[in-house]
């Protein structure tokens, strides 16, 4: 059986799997990613494994390639880059490493490329050749597909949706600027939300027993579905801000459709009802009612996976 | 000699040439847009003009295709729909009727784009895959390139920058909605900048006996080269909000070039300096130094029929 090996680094541990050519994930496991103080370390530590995981699955599974999606991945040079969540800095040639224990194809992109590759291959964009995947975690980030092809831009770091700037003077970022989106549209900007909403306003909510430190999107869901007012409302303010920019973002692709994957978007409608209202409000007049807002046709377990598989089929494909 | 037709549609004029496969011009001619009551009508005689002017230029010239540039292009139906500056409404299948008026390939698309792909083929964008032109005319329009090929969009109408939104309370737009970039950053734009300046401040300035309708873009060039006050910040204004709004274009698709072109663009330093300024302060850090804003390399009177006779180029070329 031809398999590829699909990996997905993150800064605690490092999943991957071995995906048939129809994208069943016939084998799964995960190796801790901060263990090792040297990257080579780490890279000798998860080829094993993998050469481990396709000789205990049968002795016919030949890999065909190997696709990895990973923080700050320069797909061009084939590299991790200064990537702040993970201990090894500088620039780290992961790609020949790996080609070199293995002999085959290796793709490498950042993680919502990856999904966005994943989500044409095997997910609800099957269909398409224009659209947009964003993916909702502690920050946010997008992958861009225009004319059936990953938009990876001339230094391989296009689709930053997540810093775009919604407000000049507005939240702190990561990234050394202010305002940026994905300081209100993450798991981390919904949260900033709720407590500015309780600063600035009066009403009398159980979010005022929980810290910072405690609080988490899956909470915030679970309170505004019993009607803490300022729960939803964070839900509401998180969908405007995200709708009113995606409009920005239509005026550049014009695609036809826009996944929402992970995190955030788990919580259904609370974040896909006030997103598209105000998606559609914003929109100018030749693309409204054109552009679909849609969960990820990838939301479960294996989706980095797939993704990061997905990067070689493309590659085989071509 | 084999010729490729560059026609140009504006509200007044429609302008044509023909081309050959070098980008050479070697016949430029134009007629009335408006004067024909039938679009039909403006067709047969844009149709005969094109073809007498091939029998003057030689016998031997053969009409290889033709490239259309038309405001609210179709590129996928080949029409143009609902344009506010032509005469006729509706939905004109124009690249249907000249088909059948020539037997050749004929493609359409808005103006914006005809600019980018002839930045491609004849201009300064020759070596590049990944870049965007921006044409600064009454509006503003854009033409995006990625992976070698210009972003159309799932309905034909991706780049339309002119209408990304600076500030949802902002200038009253054509469009119906308020704050988009063309408000602020247009021939029309940077003349409501200065009324708004000549609102806001008590600064004396020339700009103060001219009224709006005698008011042009040149003019406000001059006066500010020779140091008024009220023209020189109104070119720093446009520049600001330019080069800010570039920053998030840039986190879309990750350009090596912006190229300006037309209209405010050929007022050189005046606004090239202040949009680089504030592009290069907003830059996302990992771009920041690594994207050119470039003058077009096509500035001079055939640009736009080189631009839509590129269109046919790059099909014969596919």
């Amino acid at each position: 059986m031809d398999v590829i090996v699909g990996i997905d680094i993150g800064g605690t541990s490092t999943k991957f799997g071995l995906v048939d050519l129809n994208g069943k994930v016939h084998y799964q496991s995960k190796i801790p990613t901060a263990s090792h103080e040297k990257f080579e370390g780490f890279i000798s530590e998860l080829s094993k494994a993998i050469k481990k995981s396709a000789n205990e699955l049968s002795d016919k599974v030949e890999i065909r390639g190997i696709g990895i999606g990973a923080p700050n991945a320069n797909y061009y040079r084939g590299t991790i880059e200064e990537a702040p969540n993970l201990r090894w800095k500088g620039i780290l040639p992961i790609v020949e490493i790996i080609k070199g224990n293995f002999n085959v194809p290796v793709v490498i992109t950042n993680d919502a490329n990856a999904a966005a590759m994943g989500e044409m291959i095997y997910g609800g964009a099957k269909e398409m050749k224009d659209f947009i995947v964003i993916t909702l975690g502690t920050g946010l980030g997008a992958g861009i597909v225009c004319n059936g092809k990953l938009v990876l831009g001339h230094d391989g770091f296009a689709a930053e949706l997540g810093h775009v700037i919604i407000n000049p003077r507005g939240r702190q970022c990561g990234c050394g600027r202010k305002g940026c989106l994905e300081t209100y549209v993450s798991a981390t900007g919904i949260k900033r939300t709720v407590y500015k909403m309780l600063a600035d306003h009066l009403e009398e909510s159980e979010l005022r027993g929980i810290s910072f430190h405690d609080l988490s999107t899956k909470m915030i869901a679970e309170y505004a579905l019993r009607g803490d007012v300022v729960a939803k409302d964070a839900f509401e303010y998180t969908g405007q801000v995200l709708g009113a920019k995606l409009a920005d973002t239509v005026a550049h692709t014009n695609p036809e459709a826009i996944f929402l994957f992970g995190g955030l978007s788990l919580s259904g409608d609370l974040i896909f009802e006030p997103t598209r209202k105000y998606l559609e409000q914003t929109l100018m007049p030749i693309y409204k009612g054109k552009v679909k807002l849609l969960p990820s046709g990838l939301q479960n377990q294996s989706a980095p996976i797939l993704g990061a598989s997905s990067l070689v089929v493309s590659q085989l494909n071509a």
